[in-house]
């Protein structure tokens, strides 16, 4: 089982290498090579088997040939540019977010090697003048560039896939918090920053008020349902291969109850509250009342409270003090 | 007001430049001129004002930027690879139904006129496991090639939309009959020809079961909806500016009796009955029970009945014996 992670430098992608480091095998069999593909080199990771790194630019279908070769049998799209800087940089989100998918599909399917690809999606494709709740056939309406690129992914990894090309899983993954790592360009930043930093002894600024209700999964999740992902069987997943990651709803004002439940209040004190409308805007258009009924029958799950998002951060992320 | 008809050699393109030349307005303008663009030079439409041909292949940028110059304010983006071609000729259908339309919207931003578009997309993006009937916000969950390439051009002409671009309309055309011409490469292209043929003294073969049933529209209907199409307020489109253009719900033996009813017994004798499993695959995903409020709100119509579809077929198309 030869494993490609495009994006493997960025905080899911290394995640899931260490994940599949210690699981040690994926789709029932033992992992002999993961490849871990980004923009940047990514990190190394320590595992049994060898983990290679190298660059990879999606937008150049070369860049993606040069690291999809013949013997890898599961690929891990995640690769992205992320909401608030695709809705910055319009070229850009268009070139990565819809043509890097289409390299990636083209090459797998020039290869013949029917390889099975695991690509994020986003709760980003919902929005606009859709009744709540959002169920497994709701009309993906996104608000954005980035949720409109990632629900172009998903027509194509259903065609490319229902071609006999590749076999295709979507994960429209909710919001990841606690996210590690800093702060970065997607829209939803804040909501692992206003619990992350103040876990760290450090301020952070809430863009939004604290009833703000939003939808939730925590890295440790978001990991393990990839895994699940991956290891579907092909024939569950009917006419449709994409689906909601299921997650929970939650205000801003419940994670930092949660966030004070676990680590005691002084966190919370440190959260500084500076409305940013351009930040409102774009998630306000995002959805949060989903029902992933499909993702929980394929075995698909949420975090059972955000008391354990933030005991997962602490226990997996905290940098040590 | 200038207009661009890319596939104006079609038959869509040429009956709606008759139209248009016809009513002399669009918009509540008068028209000064029409560009009529194709693959191969259409052919020419009298009217009051010019009436231009050119060739165009869509799939190259710069043919593109050849035929959509800064004087054009409305462009109707027609031009397709039809359902069963784009599902042998994978390629071409993507390059043509998916990168045309990317480069018809890349020239308008360059161009930075913010025409109006009014894309034509089809009732194919519907299929797979959504429940009937379909609605406004049913997931468009397209199982053909052609579905996903019209499905992505909604997504990029929504998001050119929401950004200023342009002033995109979509609408998504349930089957025209009774198409007037030779047969196509669509896989519906039975739906006419079966009345055509037989209208027209010849024989025609009938591919799936008389009890098939479908969704169309008359040619007529839909020219007239194009035209109301880009007419629609743009306040009035939402946050989604695609939508179903009305058509209505028939049986194969439903067509064949308006057919009886309003042109005698001969014509139905001179259909041969042959069942082409390829054919009924593709026209089996598709969805036929619709129901297309918004697009009935904003003032599209369906035909009052299809001895109606006959008639428009007998008055506007028959040729001369």
């Amino acid at each position: 089982m030869n494993i490609l992670i495009i994006g493997g430098g960025g905080f899911v992608g290394q995640k899931l290498a260490h994940k599949l480091a210690e699981g040690g095998t994926l789709r029932g069999t033992a992992i002999s090579k993961i490849v871990l593909a980004d923009i940047i080199d990514p990190a190394p990771v320590d595992a049994s088997f060898p983990v290679e790194t190298t660059t990879c630019n999606i937008a150049d279908a070369a860049s993606v040939a040069d690291v999809l070769t013949g013997d890898i049998q599961v690929i891990y799209l995640l690769a992205a540019i992320v909401s608030a800087h695709a809705e910055e940089d319009f070229d850009l989100g268009w070139q990565i977010n819809m043509m890097g998918a289409m390299h990636v599909l083209e090459r797998a399917r020039a290869l013949g090697t029917k390889p099975v690809i695991v690509f994020t999606s986003s709760i980003a494709v919902y929005g606009g003048e859709v009744p709540d709740p959002i169920i497994d056939h709701t009309f993906l309406n996104p608000q954005t560039s980035y949720g409109a690129q990632k629900a172009v992914g998903e027509l194509l990894l259903n065609d490319y896939s229902r071609k006999g090309f590749v076999d295709g899983r979507g994960f429209r993954l909710p919001t990841i918090s606690v996210r590690p790592g800093k702060p970065n360009r997607a829209a939803s930043s804040f909501m692992s920053s206003i619990l992350r930093e103040p876990l760290n002894g450090q301020e952070a600024v809430c863009p939004v008020e604290d009833d703000f209700l939003h939808y939730y999964l925590s890295p440790r999740k978001c990991v393990e349902n990839l895994i699940r992902g991956a290891e579907i069987p092909a024939a569950d997943l009917g006419q449709n291969r994409c689906m909601m990651m299921p997650g929970r709803m939650w205000s801003i004002r419940q994670l930092i109850d949660a966030m004070t439940a676990v680590a005691g209040p002084d966190p919370a004190t440190r959260i500084r509250w500076d409305a940013q409308p351009e930040i409102k805007r774009i998630v306000s258009g995002w959805r949060f009342d989903l029902r992933p009924e499909k993702a929980i029958k394929l075995g698909l799950e949420a975090d059972a409270s955000f008391e354990d998002n933030i005991r997962y951060y602490l226990e997996d992320d905290q940098p040590a003090s």
